[in-house]
Order: structure tokens, then sequence, then C-alpha cells
């Protein structure tokens, strides 16, 4: 029990989902329950984000006491990050597959999707975010302001943006593209919900890669974190980002021999960019993987890698590689395809 | 380059395939070309074990060399410790699929086998050997003795067996069962071709966890170990490692709450084991995984885990989960199944 010690029941802080509020879950176990009923099933497979995975047995056990005993509940052990990593060994081998904690990538009759709303009071922090954006009684205008969100506070979308509007604010919203469920909703490889016509946008939500990336991707906007669970405000800076990219870069320029990793999860296949990339340059070699750690690439003598899947991979753990990582547009520019001004933040498009 | 000082090309100390000297391998690239030739082949894919990972852009770029142009050469980043661990997603992907440095669990013309076997003379630490081994001089009777070795030194048996057949022993050797390609090989997991009448066996390759199972499997035996490669002559020695597996047992007698592996790679799932588990014990839970690491049961609140996929993760990375880990047998022991006596080691038969 060493880790109760470091980590009480429902503390998230390394998962992305970090929360410091007591809380309690929806399972959803009627969906649950009413599909193995309409299917027959005799496999249940529940895939939890990292973060939720001690829940798992609790949420068996609930599932074992409202199901014939003849169904087995399996728990899938495979790391979990979002909605593009989905458990396709689990998936095609019961006849129930869960994934909870995300939202739908992609809808399939294949997985049943429980989203798992957070259910912090989001208001407190909008408040406090006031003070970044402008101040509707200093002009006669609306000040228009974008909104986007997280997954996990979808539910409180519609009541987030009334409390804006009643605040005087012309609160501009839209869902992005494929890869998104919900209008509003951003990912951390994907903000197409703030391509929108506001010089502000309010992120509310924990953690800060997402408004990390958000900023990158609309540097020309201010983006204001409202952040709930750490309830604190702050304001997008890139420059540090910016430094960090930039060194890797300037490291991987000297780079002779190029590992190019193809991503196998799911929902993080970019096949036409590893492709292209290997057509260009005889130096470069395809490594195809899952989880790209750290360790996994240690055993591949390469001077540089150029990561085609998860793009927080590359930019949040980047440091701990032991040789430069690179996005694809980074490589571009590494490679002297494109000048160093051109450096974006990676995003993901599409589903699979 | 910070690892060149550290590791030089071809030392493969952390591998199981530990090598002091110095070896050029053959990869065997016609059989390879031919098949690509024969399959016309556009996509070839190539899985190493983690010492030759390195080794896998050269050999790209030699099969690139020799093919057309429109040939992709993809490299599996995936983590091999075994026939028993295709890399299934390349292989269904790939018309030319190659699993370099394991001997073949099972015959599939999905996969072209080829073994890279070691060019370290076995002869010196063989005559080392003979020092704990019968005196064949002192007896009027030929002494009989086992003889077994790893895949990487198959290419040299029937010259072993001569050796020592030569010198007045009895050899006695069996191929083992389904799970094994040739007469006299061993596996980490499989120890069936030790399986004969003879109170000596000698084991000859690197290592000291093929041996200890070996000696755990026969305890009626004495297992010579000549290795080669370190250049060193033991007696295998089971104590302490009885003691490491008597003291997890023990721990885990507590444990309330039991997650159950199974594996998901091709050679290592036992499902009937691990639902006999989940039938009989209500707190057991069952977790689903390929890589079965401390990181990614950590994230289980569980009290013991009991892992029915490669007994060698159990036994050689037991101590660095946070919890006990048992085998099956050890398991049925804990739970009171079986008397503390019956604990034995947990080697694994068939294929897939």
């Amino acid at each position: 029990m060493s880790q109760d010690s470091e980590y009480s029941e429902g503390d998230l802080r390394n998962t992305g989902m970090s929360l410091k509020h007591d809380r309690e879950w929806d399972y959803e176990l009627d969906r649950i329950v009413e599909a193995v009923e309409e299917r027959d099933a005799t496999k249940v497979g529940l895939q939890f984000p990292e973060g939720l995975k001690r829940r798992g047995p609790q949420v068996a056990d609930d599932i074992r006491a409202l199901v014939p005993d003849d169904v087995t509940v399996m728990i899938s052990g495979q790391p979990c990050y979002g909605a593009c990593d989905l458990d396709t060994f689990l998936m095609k081998r019961t006849d129930v597959f869960v994934h909870f904690g995300h939202s739908p990538m992609k809808n399939t009759d294949k997985v049943i999707y429980v989203p798992l709303f957070s259910n912090v009071d989001v208001f407190p922090i909008m408040e406090e975010s006031l003070e970044e954006l402008p101040d509707p009684e200093a002009s006669d205008e609306r000040p228009s302001v974008g909104l986007v969100t997280t997954a996990q506070h979808m539910n409180r979308f519609e009541e987030m943006k009334s409390w804006l509007d009643e605040r005087g604010f012309d609160v501009r919203t839209r869902k992005g593209d494929d890869r998104l469920t919900h209008e509003g909703q951003v990912l951390g490889c994907n903000y197409a919900s703030a391509d929108i016509d506001a010089d502000h946008v309010l992120y509310v939500g924990g953690g800060k890669f997402h408004p990390l990336g958000l900023a990158m991707e609309h540097p020309d906007k201010k983006v204001v974190i409202g952040d709930p669970v750490n309830n604190v405000v702050t304001v997008a800076d890139t420059e540090k980002f910016l430094k960090q990219r930039y060194a890797s870069v300037h490291k991987a320029m000297d780079a002779e021999k190029w590992g190019v990793i193809f991503c196998t999860k799911i929902g993080q296949g970019r096949w036409e960019q590893a492709e292209e990339i290997l057509e260009d340059n005889d130096d470069a070699y395809l490594i195809t993987m899952d989880e790209v750690t750290p360790d996994r690439l240690r055993n591949f003598d390469m001077d540089a890698f150029v990561n085609t899947g998860c793009p927080r991979i590359t930019t949040d753990d980047g440091p701990q590689f032991h040789k430069p990582m690179l996005t694809p547009g980074e490589y571009e520019i590494a490679v002297g395809n494109k000048p160093l001004d051109e450096l974006s933040f990676d995003t993901f498009h599409g589903t699979w």
C-alpha cells in the first residue's frame, strides 16, 4: 500500500487528467449491461486511461454483479492516452468493448465510449479568467472571445457559453474537424475548434499541454487558461516551448541517419508522411512501434528521429530521448527543405 | 554517440545474447531477396531481438541495394525477446516478414526465420567442463551425459556430440516438444530436450537464466554450464532462486485482490490457465497486455499478480514489480490449493 501515501485514490496527477477534487464518476453501467444482454456477450473488455486504471477492478466488479455468470470481464493493461489509442487486440476479441474517459474519435459499433465527465465547478475559475479578457463594459461592442475545453468538461459547455454571454461577450465556438466529437472540444493534437474569428480564446481545463499547443497553432490569439483543477489562471506562453523545439531542430541538422517512426496505434498512423520522408531521404529508416519510448529507441543507432505518430510524445517527452526527436514539419526544416521560421505546432487531423 | 563509449558495436551485454567475441552474422540476404522476387513484394518487414536492433539499418541498406526501388523496408521497433514474440502488426502488413535471431517456434509461410548462429568456439569451454562431469576413464561403462544448447549454437550441435562421444561419453540428446525446432535445443521457458536418462546435463551457452530453469525443472540432475561467451564453467545452483520464489509466494499469501495477466503476444498466451484462476477466485481480475512491465502494473491497485505469460518475466524481473508476481503454479500454493513443497519451475509448452 506504499502507493497510497503518494497518490490517494482519484489523484490523477501524472495522467493529464490531474484533479485535486473529490469526485464520483458515472461509468454508465446501464449502457454496458444493455449491450451485454443485446449481444448475448460472453466477453467484455474494459479500457481505461492511465489515471483511471485503478478504478478498473471496482468497475469490473460492478459489471459482474449485473451480468450472467458466464461473462468474462477483461481489463486492458496497455497504456492508453486518448481515443486514438484503442486496445484493438481486446476490441477484436470481446463482444462488448468499452473505452472510458475519452470521447469518440470515430463512431463505430465495436466500441462503447463512456466519457467520464468531470464534476469540478468551472465557474469560479472562469470568473478569475475575466481579468485576462477584454472588459465588455469598456467598449460599445461586445468583445468576441473563443471558448474551448476538453472532453471531460464537455457536459458543461453550453452553461459556460451562456455564462460568458450573460457577462457581455460575443462567444465564438465551432466544431473542429472529424477527429473531434463536440463543438468547442480540443485534443492535445487538434485545435481546429479554436479556428475562429476572435483575438482571445478562453481554454477551460487542466494541464498546460493543450493550451500550449493551442497558442502555438494560433500565435495571433491571446490564449487564456482557466484551470479549474489547479485553480489558476495563466496566459499561454510559447517562448520556452519554441526555444526547446529550435534546440532540437538545430541538433538534428547534423544528423546523417534518420529513424522515421510510424506509430501503429489505430488513431496515430500517418503513413503518407512517413513514406514521403523515406522516398526523399536514402538515410532514413522506417521503424514501426506502438508505444514510442526512449528505451525502445535507444536500441537503434540513429542520429535523429522524426515521429509521424502522436506530436505530444515528440514535444512533451522530447528531451527524454537520447537523440533529437522531431515532428515531420521540424524534420523538413532540419534537412533544409523549409526555412527555420516555418516551425509550427504539429497537429493531427482526420481519424483512421 | 555517447552510447558507443558504453556499448561497442556487437556488444550484447543486456540482451541475453551476451557476447564478448567479435563476430560476423550471416543475415541470409539471398533467402530474403529471393522471397521478395517470388512474391513480387513491395513491403518487407524486419524484426530483430533487442541486442541486434542496432544492426537493423545496415541490414535494411543491404536489402535495399538488392531489391527494386519500390520496395519499402520496415524495421520493427517493438521489443522482442523470442520466437514467441513476433511483431504480428508488421507480419500482417508486409509481403515478406523476416524474424532474426531465433529459431521457428512454429513453421509458417508468413515468416522467414534467420537464426543468426554464433561463431564462438565452444570446444575450449567444453574441455574445461569435463572437470564437472564423470571421468570416463574411471569406470568400465561410458558415463551418460545429456547435451543441450540454445538456438545460436545449434549449428555446432553435431560437432559437440561427436566431441563428447570421442572423449568416452554416452551422449544422450532428444528433441523436446513442438515449441522447439531442434534436437538438444532449450528455450528460457522450455527444457523438454533435457528430459533424458542421464544424471548429468551439459548446457553449452551464454547467460545463467536458461541453465537455472533447466536445473529447476530437473532437480535430480547435475547441470553443468559451459559458457563459451563469458568463458566460465559453473554448476547451476537453484537455492538462491528458490529462496526468492518462496519469498514472493509468502508475501502473496495475504493478497485479497489478484491481477491475472494474460499476455497477448502470439506465443505467450495461456488462456485456459487464466480462465481457470478467474473461475475459482472472485477477487481475481483479468488484465491483458503485451509487454508485462512494472510501470504498467503499477497503475492497478492489486495486492498480487499471477502471470500466465512468459515465466522469465515473472522470475527474472519479479523483484522489480511493486507487488508479488507469481507463476500460475506458485499462485496455487499462495492461495492454498497446493502445498509449499510443490513449488516448481514454470515451463511453457506447445505453440499457438
